[in-house]
């Protein structure tokens, strides 16, 4: 593996196996985001314009049209966050998705790494003084830990900026610990539309921050970033319409999780409860390789810092479709014991 | 105007002028095209992969796949070659698409500036000796100069990155001078579908150079960086139907504008001699905004390095089409002798 910072579930989904690794909703796509999709196409005769994309997002969470950022996913906000100062120190808690670290990276910076020990809680004392960049998922890919916003709130500090990766917080019914919609000196929240609506090719994210740290943002982007079509998502999901089938998509994928969790602690998995799309579970340190001989992927946790190869990560699915996951899990058991 | 080098004819195309401003292709998109990036929305549930756009682009050009790089854009490819390299005298040829100078600002670079003076063509003596980065365009936007490959070859040497944006070189009949296909020690050349196949929305572009540049090109990239639109771009653009279909526009271009030069040196209007899809023409101090009263958006030159207010860059577009700016142009010269 070339790089485990840069190692992500999508290549895992290769190869014909059961995909279990890819964190993106398994449904279709709603019939108003897909005629919004095809009926950008029309549009890319001219240049790309995101102002609508970033009134709209800014509207959906309370917040002014100069505090919203529209990106090429999330993948170019945490690459533009890398690139914004000179960062004395930046810190990254792990474990969570390795894009921001790998994005510090690129840009040149040393990354302190912040590693939680189970069951993977926030706790502030871990985040040194001199920090002037916190990076942090809520809730975290890939221990499904959703964070209190009041203890991300203590994080909040002159000279520091602190940037919440809520990629998967639209998973969360009620989204209550959010903190998009907070007006806040120093915090910058990074969302994605990848995962909850089924676009990871589109490329369609965005920032909500501070006008100033907006701008600064917005000055180090690579023009007409945004294409057509990731600026007609972000109109199209952020409708009254689209809130309410995001909010039953959250109550729907909650069940489905409830449902793996149970499974998965009647057979003795242990894992650690997860509030997001997704369960990070104890297989043994040849679990992942087993389940891919048997046809299954599911997202190898060891290029995680803080975690170990008995970990891997589950994406959940339909109750049905993870049937096989479980039959699968169950063999390895008991050849385990037998 | 805020920053003149991020000026773009897109800005002046608004407000429901005739649009003069962008050089994009003015005619349907093809219908091979167009099915291809719907189609291209049916496989966006997944992860963007660039490969097969690569290994199609690069046997366009007669390249390996190792030495071709997708990116969104060309204006993404600026910024990777911004930042490849911690540059110690970068120099941009101007008058040109003020991007790569932007780009290279944006990135915390000095640029040496290099202004052609008419007739714009390339003096390899204007490049000094120390620029270890030369960024060129061509065919040149906005002068519409040519410039020989040998001549470009010639600022070719050891420990220089000798940059060729190709992204109006699909306009020119049988692309006697392009460089694409040439594979020499220190030659980059960015290509762009935007203006040739009508896509600016969608954001597709390449970089054919030295598989070493490439590599360090792509560890610069954000990941997913180009969508599924744009991959499915470029693969449906390298057949040999769409290479057909490009040369038949290239030349329907050409027919186009030896129409719109003719009638500007028939009304007497002094323009640089042109083999790309617009003209820089002399329409005098006042002439760019007169033709905005008039309903006419062309795009101001005086943003462009090296020229002064009295230049305007004419899009060409079908002759009947031409006919209303030729109209508001004679107006103004009447207006002027009278």
């Amino acid at each position: 593996m070339p790089d485990p910072l840069r190692h992500h579930g999508d290549l895992e989904a290769r190869g014909g196996l059961l995909d279990f690794a890819v964190n993106v909703y398994d449904g279709p796509r709603p019939a108003w985001l897909d005629l919004a999709l095809h009926a950008s196409l029309d549009d890319a005769a001219r240049y790309p314009s995101a102002t609508e994309a970033e009134r709209a997002v800014a509207a959906r969470h309370g917040r002014d049209p100069a505090e919203a950022l529209a990106t090429a996913g999330a993948a170019e906000a945490f690459s533009l966050v890398a690139r914004l100062r000179p960062w004395r120190r930046p810190a990254v808690v792990h474990p969570q998705f390795t894009e921001p670290h790998a994005a510090l990276r690129q840009a040149g910076h040393v990354v302190t790494e912040l590693v939680l020990a189970e069951p993977f809680r926030l706790d502030p004392a871990v985040v040194p003084d001199d920090a002037d960049l916190v990076m942090i998922g809520n809730p975290t890919n890939p221990t499904g830990v959703l964070h209190p916003r009041t203890t991300i709130r203590e994080l909040l500090r002159e000279d520091r900026l602190v940037v919440v990766d809520e990629a998967f917080m639209d998973a969360v019914p009620g989204e209550p610990e959010t903190l998009a919609g907070e007006r806040l000196p120093g915090l910058l929240v990074i969302r994605s539309l990848t995962k909850h609506w089924g676009i990871p090719g589109v490329r369609a994210g965005y920032v909500v921050a501070e006008p100033d740290v907006v701008r600064d943002l917005r000055d180090g982007q690579v023009p007409w970033s945004v294409s057509s079509a990731a600026a007609a998502a972000m109109v199209a999901c952020s409708t009254a319409e689209a809130l309410t089938e995001a909010e039953r998509r959250a109550l729907e994928i909650d069940a489905w999780r409830r449902d793996l969790e149970e499974s998965l602690s009647t057979m003795g998995v242990r894992h650690v409860p997860s509030r997001a799309s997704f369960v990070l579970a104890e297989v043994g340190a040849g679990g992942h390789a087993a389940l891919r001989d048997a046809g299954i992927a599911v997202r190898r946790a060891d290029t995680f810092p803080g975690l170990g190869p008995a970990w891997v990560r589950i994406a959940v699915r339909p109750p049905a479709r993870s049937r096989s996951l479980l039959d699968a899990l169950s063999a390895l058991r008991s050849d385990a014991l037998g």
